[in-house]
């Protein structure tokens, strides 16, 4: 057995509830669970400066390794000092495998059992992506976290093909497990996939456990399937987790989703969604969702969100944040996702201090009743 | 003969040059001067936040009269308790009055005697900028100094459409002082035309200064002349105006330009050139050009200038900024620009150091020196 990498400890479980607060403790410092990772894709979470980053109050990011892989290229990064020196980000890093990015490739790639084949986004070089090769380029990276390569099972999918992209991803992670150095000083954490079978996701927990990963992760949710399909097989499989290690629910999601799965003991999450939204002007508060290019907008002189501390929300007005977008000012970039993000952990936060009270259930229900009014 | 709207004074004087240095007081504060003002073209210095602005040493920045008054409307900003409030910039604001937005607008734009006939670039809607329009919209904006509107006499030109040019921009003066209210805290400067013509440039600093604006700006240069000329016209106009007010040279330029004018008694200036460059990934250091995209800072691990205090310069590799100009991320901008604007904000620094010094002659042949070897 690989030794673990890090250390977990459940600080806090709340008693109407599955959820529970941790403290996750890696090499480059501590991280407050339950936690939101922002996505820094290319090396940088979009048109945030890594002290804002910090400063917002995150802990830990989230770096692909397929765009590292790419551009600027891992052996690049490893020359420069590894990844937290070249972005200037000193806190702990999560990289993901590349399996979801080659999979969203779609006619671009091909799976087989050795691994990967994908052309580039970027200028149509083929690649081969294996899960020994996933392990060398996030050990070159130095992140962290690293996620073992795995398949995302595509929805929908029969039973048949669930499982045989189970048996790949099973086969993967054990690859991935012995691909590791044993002076590694990274966490590896295993993927549970299964499609929306619970069958397959007991028996994907089950081998996946047994391989004794620093960490396990729910993968191939939110890829089309009805929120309440990912809902049951949150429910169903976050029970099943190894207890004494992080859970991670991947690529997941709304506020609505996340305070949904830290009810079923979900430890860690990414998503796109905050800066993504924030670059299309989509601005998330509590009150309503305020779509900032909109002519009612133009005149209103009030802050984005009236309950938020951020720079934003601190000193301009929406109707400032209008022109921003509409006049295509990089700016409006900037003070958007520095709010988004902000909103992220500031819901964290909330949700973690839930917790610590023994009140998680009364805060689920009363910020999912906000949310449907707003 | 209307109030002065601001107080100046020379503080020092070089012993052997034009050169001084100054305190330029305005409702918004203080501005040493000789002072590059960074351009905020649509209520934003793009990409910038404010206080980033601020911190980087800027004390007083440009905002366009034109671009305001097409989006978001100085209407609404008057309406949100001015641009000062609007864009969250407190300190001093220099607007100009549209003129050379107009000029720049080719076959989109026709001049009569009544003023400035358009067609807006957004959206193709029709304008006549006049006058007394042009002071009408900068009083709404609320700025600490106003421009005349003004004819940018085209280069090249004859002596007699530069002549016919130059009465319309003094007729245009006359009635811009008209118009300004009486009751104005706001300063108005304004406009030495005449093209490359020497008499012309004297009879329009003798017509201008009868008039007693509060400054007085050298316009209608960096036009597409020659640089010799441009630098000709400077240093014979730039003494006959009046000494006790501040001389300002509109949209120049280059670091060059800057210690060569400084040299002839210019106080203030504006350009987007560091602004403007630094999205296009040139970066200005002592030493060298970088042109940051370039192979060879592929894997260069030093600050992009090691002179440098910027957030840029301490933080991040060039070999990072290379990767993410690259990429095309947001950030990239924000870096680059940050860094640009602390150059200009730090030569200005040095500028004033070497004229408080006496030394000034000095410095001027040191770094037109140092930039030939650059």
């Amino acid at each position: 057995m690989p030794p673990i990498k890090q250390h977990f400890k459940v600080l806090e479980t709340d008693p109407g509830s599955a959820a529970r607060c941790g403290l996750l403790s890696t090499p480059h410092g501590d991280v407050r669970t339950p936690a939101f990772m922002p996505v820094g894709t290319q090396g940088t979470v979009k048109s945030l400066a890594p002290d804002t980053v910090k400063e917002l109050g995150a802990e830990m990011i989230l770096c692909n390794t397929y765009h590292l892989y790419l551009r600027p290229g891992h052996g690049l990064i490893a020359s420069l000092g590894g990844l937290h020196s070249f972005m200037n980000w000193h806190g702990p890093i999560l990289t993901d495998s590349g399996g979801f990015q080659v999979y969203s490739l779609g006619k671009l790639r091909k799976i087989t059992p050795e691994g990967a084949i994908f052309q580039s986004h970027i200028d149509g070089s083929r690649h081969r992506l294996t899960p020994e090769l996933a392990v060398e380029i996030q050990e070159a990276l130095h992140s962290d976290i690293m996620m073992c390569l795995d398949e995302c099972t595509p929805y929908p999918a029969t039973f048949r093909e669930a499982e045989s992209s189970l048996s790949l991803t099973l086969s993967w992670a054990e690859r991935s497990r012995k691909a590791r150095a044993d002076s590694s000083d990274q966490a590896l954490y295993g993927i549970v996939q299964g499609g929306m079978y619970s069958e397959l996701r007991k028996r994907a927990v089950e081998a996946i456990s047994a391989m004794n990963f620093d960490g396990y992760a729910l993968g191939g949710l939110s890829v089309g399937e009805p929120k309440a399909q990912m809902e049951q097989i949150v429910q169903e499989t976050a029970p099943l987790l190894p207890a004494d290690r992080p859970h991670y629910l991947m690529g997941v999601g709304t506020p609505e989703d996340i305070v949904k799965a830290v009810d079923c003991g979900i430890d860690l999450f990414d998503c796109v969604m905050p800066t993504r939204c924030a670059r299309h002007g989509l601005l998330f508060t509590n009150a309503e969702k305020v779509v900032i290019k909109n002519a009612r907008y133009r005149e209103d002189n009030g802050p984005l969100d009236s309950e938020c501390d951020c720079y934003t929300c601190r000193n301009f007005s929406r109707a400032y944040l209008r022109h921003l977008y509409v006049a295509g000012e990089i700016l409006a970039m900037t003070l958007n996702t520095l709010h988004n993000i902000r909103y992220y952990m500031r819901l964290m936060e909330q949700i973690r201090n839930a917790i610590g009270c023994g009140q998680y259930a009364a805060f689920k229900t009363r910020f999912l009743e906000s949310r449907l009014k707003a």
